[in-house]
């Protein structure tokens, strides 16, 4: 699409039309920045995976829920088999110093990606699953639940957070976490890692007012 | 939590007995940075409505899908309600210089978040619902499907991409679209803002060797 008038319009039939990596990297890049994070899982062996996703969503603050939506059965899921095998999973932020290994974690290993990518893990009394010891903020999680999405058998799974280990200094007294000074970065698209720089926080928006800076 | 040592491990019955509002800062943040967009909706009667969301998802890239996560019936979904209604809804990028315009949409108007913001609607003669013109990157989608989080009684609702508006010259020729360059934001927390700078697009990984810089 380079060099053509712009905006362009793209309908249904286009996108569809598009060569397959092209699609992929497109499609992927259009729900703009996403959380990215490492996803540490243990099967009923004691064999650990490490596995970065960026289809993380935010599910519920009272009682603390998160969701990762995985591919559907036609490619191999560690992560998710795991996970079903042993009802345990970790969440682990991404640091810029490490990007490279957390990518990393995404080729089709045999093995642990901790030893094939360096990254260390580490373990608590209270999760099964193992943490990244890089990481500067982590959470262990539970199964609670798994929704299919029929349209293309993806799987969302539903975790409740019952381990959150963070340096303090990053949380503010209103319970805000600084992810910016913790070092947390983006990704977007399939590939592509970002920081961040902060623009604003605003006041709780009310009807008739103007919401101002925090 | 602030001043004393870190990092801090916090189990979930700490997470459970902290105020409320602290919670909900707290764990908002916990998923990371975040999609965030203004979600546009229409109603049977013409009504339009505008709402920003950072609960999105990519569910799929071919066929295009997102996902968008709502809230329980026990709060006002004017959005949700709208594209059950009409099976209609777009998806628009925010940009920093309408950060504040996008989060005032989240006071509880009776009327239009358009007029009452200062977005612009803007129409398509292929998708129903409203889009915002001041949006550079922008989808218009139909409803799919709606998965139900039996945990906690949010709505997945799950949408097929139909349009896309784009300016040419944010997509790559491999179809990864500079989200950066186009001034999309990102969003932490329920209430923060920010902008974004490139770390490493890396190449696909494979065992055995290490990904390269794109």
């Amino acid at each position: 699409m380079k060099g053509t008038n712009d905006p362009a319009t793209l309908l249904i039939d286009d996108i569809l039309s598009m060569e397959g990596s092209f699609r992929r990297n497109f499609v992927n890049s259009l729900t703009g920045f996403k959380s990215v994070a490492l996803v540490g899982t243990i099967n009923a062996k004691g064999e650990h995976n490490l596995a970065i996703f960026s289809q993380i969503i935010h599910v519920g603050a009272s009682p603390p829920y998160l969701g990762v939506l995985f591919r559907p059965h036609t490619v191999t899921r560690n992560t998710f088999e795991n996970i079903l095998e042993t009802g345990s999973f970790t969440v682990n932020h991404i640091l810029s110093g490490f990007a490279q290994a957390a990518h990393q974690t995404s080729a089709r290993y045999t093995g642990s990606e901790f030893e094939a990518t360096g990254l260390t893990p580490e373990f608590s009394a209270h999760v099964k699953a193992p943490y990244v010891k890089e990481s500067t903020i982590k959470m262990g999680l539970e199964l609670v639940e798994v929704q299919k999405i029929n349209a293309n058998d993806t799987e969302l799974v539903i975790g409740a957070i019952k381990e959150v280990t963070i340096p303090a200094r990053f949380v503010g007294n209103d319970g805000f976490i600084d992810l910016e000074a913790a070092g947390t970065i983006t990704c977007s698209g399939l590939d592509s890692y970002h920081s961040t720089g902060k623009l604003v926080r605003l006041s709780y928006a009310k009807p008739g007012t103007q919401p101002t800076p925090l």
